[in-house]
Formats: C-alpha cells, structure tokens, sequence
C-alpha cells in the first residue's frame, strides 16, 4: 500500500512539475523557459522523486516503465495493474492541482494544457507516423537507461540521475514532435482536462511508448551481463 | 552556535544568489539569464551550501524547512527557534549585500526586488487563492524531496544534489505564480527593502509554506519504511 | 558481442539525440532549445549510456576516444577496429530514424542536417585552420578528461558524469566554429544524409579528432600518477 | 613538476572553455547560448577538471583558491608560487588558442574578449564598488564551498560536482557586474590580449578575490567541524 501511495505521490508530481513547467512558464513573455525549461523541469520531477521515493516503490511514475521492467523481468507481473491505476490516478490529481492554479489569473486560454499530439495537435505539425516512431524509439531508450542504470554492474546511486537525465535529453529531442510523452498516465491525465483532438488521439500514447518499452526489456535481456 | 553562523552563513548565500540573479541577471538586455537561470542559481544555492555546511547544521536555511524536519521527527524542537531567527537575519544580510551591489550603478529602478506576491505583485497576476495552494503545494513536495532524500534507506551522499535539483524545478513551475517563495525568510528579506504591496502580502509566504511543510511532515512519517 | 551491440545502440542514441535535438528542436519558433539545448542534449546522451552499458562496452560511441583509450594504453587494439565499425554503423542507424522522423511534415527542409563543417559550411563562418584547430584541442581536452576520470584514483562512479558533461562544455563552446564534432562516427552519419560540402569536409572530422585523441593518449600518460 | 603541468592544462581548459563559450557563443545569432550558457561552460570546466586531474594536483586552477586554500590549512606554503605561476601561465596560454581560433574568420570583432572590468568596462555599467564588494563576496563563499566540499565530513566524491556548480551560479549572478572573475588568472589572460581599459583594471580582480578568499580561509576555520 505505501507502495502505491508513493507512485500515486511520485506521479502527481510529474504531471504537476513537468506539464506545470510547460502551462506556466514555457510562454511567458520574455522571461519564459522555452523548451529547454520543460525539458528540465520533466526530468527533475523524477530525478528528485527517485532519490525521495525510490526506496519506496522503486519509482516507477509511469506505466509503460512498470511494463518494461515487468517485460525485463525486474518487477513482479502482481503489482503491474495497482501501480498503473496508481500512476493513472496521481497524474489526474496533478493535472487537477494544475488546472486550479493554471486558471487562477483573468483571461487564461489553457490550449492544449500540455497535451501529447500529432498532426495538427502536434507542436510542429509532424505526422502520426512520424509521431509513433519517435514515441516508440524514445520510449525504447528510456528503458534501456532504466534498466541499464539500474543493474547491479551499474554504479550505485547514480540510477536517479541517469534516469532523470535521460527523461530532459528524451523532451529536447522531441517537444516539437509530440510535445513528448513516452509515460500514457502523464498523456492521459492532460487529454481528459483538454479534451477534443486531444483526446481522440491519446491512444496512440499508450500503445506507443508501451510498444517500446516492451522491446527495450526483451533487447535489455539479450544484451546485459549474465549475473544481476 | 557554529550550527547558527552556518544557517546564516547559508541563508544569506541562499538570498545573494537566487534573488541575485533575478535582480541583477534576469532581465539584462539580450544575453539575460532569463527564468530559467534564475531556477538553477535559486537551486545551486542549496546544491552547493549542502555540500559545504551540511555537515555541520544540516543546510535548512529555511524557515519551512525547519519546521517540516522538526514535524517529521528529524529536528529537535529545542533548535527550532534559532535555526529559525539565523535564517531570517542571514537572509536580510544577504538582501542588504543584493542592495549594495545593485544600486551600484546609475539609474537603477530595483521594481520588487524579487519579492514574493500575488494579485497585482504576481509576475503572471494569479489570484491570492492560486498563490496559496502553489506555495502549499509546492513546499509540501519540496519536504517530501528533503525527508526521502535524507532517508537512510535513500542512497547516501546525493542529498544535496535532489533537494537543490527540487528547487530549481519549483523555481521553472512557479515564478509566473508568486515569484517563488517556499521560503518564509527569503520572502522577509526582499519584501523588507521592497516595502509597500510587497511586504502587506509577506504573511502568505509565511502561513502557506509552514502549512506545506507540516503536511509533508505528516505524511512522510505515514509513507516511510519503518526503520530509519 | 554484446560490447559491440552496446557501442551500436549507444551511438545510434547520441545521433538521434544530439543530433536530433539540433534538427528538431534548435529553432523551433520562440520557444526553441538554441545552442544551449543541443550541447545539453549532446552531453546527456553520453551521460545516460554511460550509467546505462558503461559496465557492457566501456561506452566509447566515438572512434576518436576507442583510439585516445587505446593509445593511453587503456583499450585493447584487437577490439579496435570492430568498435569503430558498430559505433559507424550505429551513427548511420540514429542518422536514418532521425530522417523518419524530420521529414515526417510537409514543408520541411533539413538544411546540412546538423553536420559538421568549415569555412561557408562552418556555422559562424570560421576557417579550416580555425577548424582544425578547434577539433584537435577539444578532442584532445574531451580525452583529458575520460582518461582522468576513469583513473582508479578518480572518485568511483561520477566519470559518467564528468565525461557527458565534458561534451556538454565541448559544445558551448564549439558549435559556432564546426558544429562540433569530437566525433568521426557521428560527423560521417549527419555527411552521408546532406551531402555535397558536408561529404566533401567530413575528412577533417576524422583527422582532427584522432590527432588530439592520439595527443592526450600520449599527454595523460606523462600526467597520470604510476600506479593505476 | 606533474602537479605543475596538471594545474597549467586546467587553468587552460578554464580560460579555454569558459572565455571561448562567451567570445564564440553567447551572442551568436538567435540560438547563442547567452549568460546561461557561459555560466555553465564556466562551471563545467571545473567539474570536469575536478574529476580528470583533482587526484593529480587538487585541480585549484585559480590563484584564489590557493591562497584560500592556504590560509585555511589545506595548502602548503611552498607550493603556493608555484601553482600561482602555472596557473598565469595555463591561462595565456588558454586565450592564445582562443584568439587563433577566434579570430578565424572574417570581420571578427573581439571586443573585450571576455575581460573582467568596472564602470564604463562592466557590462551594465556597475561602479569600481560595487565590483569590488561583488568579488569578494563571490570569492569568499566560492571558496567557502570548496572548504566544505572537499572536508572529511562531507560526502566523498561530490566536491568536483559542488565546487563547479558554485562556479556556475556565481556567473549567473555576477556577470553583469564585472563580467565575473574570482580568478585572478582568468581575469590576466584576457586583459593581456585585450589591452587598454582593461588591462588598467585588472589590479581589482588580484586583490577583490584574494580578500575574499583569505577572510574564507580564516571564516571556515572558525566554523568547520574540530577533527578533519
């Protein structure tokens, strides 16, 4: 149960810091944070949660990293759907938490609210095709941090580190594409706050980023050392 | 006594450099650092002060920070009021060095001198009410970071790295909302020398960050392994 | 095997996330990453597969470190060139998901595709002395730092850290003269994709580089202490 | 002698990567990296040289640290002149290259070339006073950081990482001021090559910065822990 309690925690808290970032400040005149901003604020949601939690609930804050580590036989299949309805549950009260603060100032236009998208709901006008790849190589290499950072050969305690990292470097590369996702509870939480378009097209963030995280954990297999 | 020069010692780092930055780089014409430099100098602050006197007083310098440790079970209450007064008068010190520097030029207007504020003395202009339950929610997760991260079940020595890391990403959410306090003495020390609005509004970034903490501190004690 | 699956999949990462962020996301309209969000990106990729197959291949993902480590009489000469191989081949893998994906929008046009070059190919207009030079020291600086903090007398577990920062650094400073590269395998990739001047200059980004690499080869084993 | 030439490479490096990132990159058409990124380069000089040759000569690269370092205890007395000589050295050195390099290409300009200076020679045209009180106060707490980090009590490892991003924030407040120093090397190199105003000023940032570091060695003393 504090298992749970912890991803619900850890999750609000992505969805809160990382889309946060974005409704905020992204756009504010002059002064603004831009993509470079978001894209650390999203990797320090979990860089801070994995030291705060990680010995908790192993911080998962996303489903398709709870699938993944399931698929590299890092997680216990139990434990997989409490922790998806966990994660599904804290980002929708992040994106709750947001929306009170966000629509707190007159003459407030949310937009997309920092929803995942393509073709005309992407940042950049990128196809769907060009989305799905990006979600799923994206997601594909997120695992490959995680599962790599994590292994027993790997140096102790730089695991959250590495990991949030890669979860700044995966928004730089690709904001414009997708306005990235790679995590379906974080896309979920802002397409049902959004609403339209957005909406319509949240299945392709779960199918997505599941897709690779389930081929990084049969790559993670192949390639890691033999004894964890 | 060494532990109060260093709380001191560190507040007024923790002022001189975020509010610092914010007076002095923020806003400098086409090169300024912008929000963003201003979150990682606010976060670097503790980064680099934990590393240099958290051995010695264990790096509050904080007034709510204090009191979510001492709520957590973490901090002897017997300390709490001095930490507390060092932390304010090393803040004002810190604001007093800002002033000297900063009107060290001609022509100078100092605006709020990066005060906290809501309504009109909100960058963004959110209500009192979204400013509230920024700060309360916003300290409350940066004593989350603070209790995990210095757990002992956490891994040792990257302490000070999350918990700078959590400041820098509260800065990237929520400067456009109240320019960022939780935490009462940098609050105090800038709304002093900014005066008016600035310093009518200094009770909400009082009320609202201890409000934050003590929750946290409630909650850890609900969400953490049972051996410490 | 394994070490070459892993210098494969590594440098097909720092293609499609160095270069990848340059391509999609450095002039995004007002709220694009800039310079400052490729050298992040660049580094962050080196940083997250060190932590992630360090402990499988030594994590090169550059010809020019595989021949600094080998000539600093780190790395094996029989493992020499099929390293060099897996790390080209991954940079052409990372340079084709990147074409997908960039050209998955009407309208675009992928300009020199984030490829090194000099003179009227060179970002800021510098020379090929100017460039030449560039490369060889920060090739030479970048190897500096690996075989230092890889030095069993360097603190364990941080040269992950070090040496992915180090190209962040490498970066800020570099990318007006040749875009950086610091890297054979990854010039060679971004040059196939753009063509004409880019293939024509892409020699010097494989002579330069291994120059300095040769040099600091040589240079750390004057500076290192004897014991190793 | 192998200390000697590791703090002549460092100091190098320093002047190389941080100078070189403000004089070719910060104004740099629409994606320049601004004082954010100078800041970072600056900083990440040192944490790279922190963990590529701390273990070979304690990596002070800076006249200032020396002396701190001395007053404090932590630095013998006859290495003091000889470091300080390798330094001025490293650094000439440092903006040699980056002259070549910089002034590659045609129309080039080079201003102040990254020199510290007051009055009309500050980048926002901070008075002679208000530069001297910035310098000492940012040297005193740079080297306040560097006593704790590197002090028995603190978590091993992390200096090089705490030490650097002190660097870091320390630009990102200052640089509007004196352009940041807290370097006496630094500051030397590029005055030599700059000449005039400049060069009348650089006796401020021997004697700003040394002032700060003696009252930091002396400060620290008072308040570390008894037993290192």
């Amino acid at each position: 149960m504090k298992k749970l309690i912890a991803e619900f925690i850890g999750t609000l808290w992505l969805v809160l810091g990382g889309c946060g970032s974005a409704v905020l400040a992204a756009g504010f005149p002059d002064l603004g944070i831009g993509f470079v901003g978001v894209s650390i604020a999203f990797g320090l949601t979990v860089v801070t949660m994995a030291y705060a939690i990680g010995h908790i609930s192993g911080c998962h804050l996303n489903p398709a990293v709870s699938v993944g580590l399931w698929v590299g036989g890092r997680f216990d299949s139990k434990e997989l759907i409490p922790y998806i309805v966990s994660q599904v549950l804290g980002a929708l009260v992040g994106a709750g938490i947001l929306y009170v603060i966000a629509t707190g100032k007159s003459g407030v236009d949310l937009g997309g609210f920092a929803s995942n998208g393509f073709g005309e709901a992407s940042p950049g006008g990128y196809s769907m095709t060009a989305a799905f790849v990006t979600e799923v190589v994206m997601t594909f290499f997120f695992l490959i941090v995680i599962l790599g950072a994590t292994h027993s050969k790997a140096p102790a305690g730089f695991a959250g580190l590495a990991i949030g990292l890669a979860l700044v470097l995966i928004h730089l590369i690709s904001i414009p594409v997708t306005n990235t996702s790679v995590n379906p509870a974080r896309s979920t939480s802002q397409a049902i706050f959004a609403g339209g378009i957005y909406l319509q097209q949240v299945w392709l963030f779960w199918i997505a980023p599941i897709i690779g995280a389930v081929l990084a954990g049969i790559a993670y297999k192949i390639l890691s050392p033999e004894k964890e």
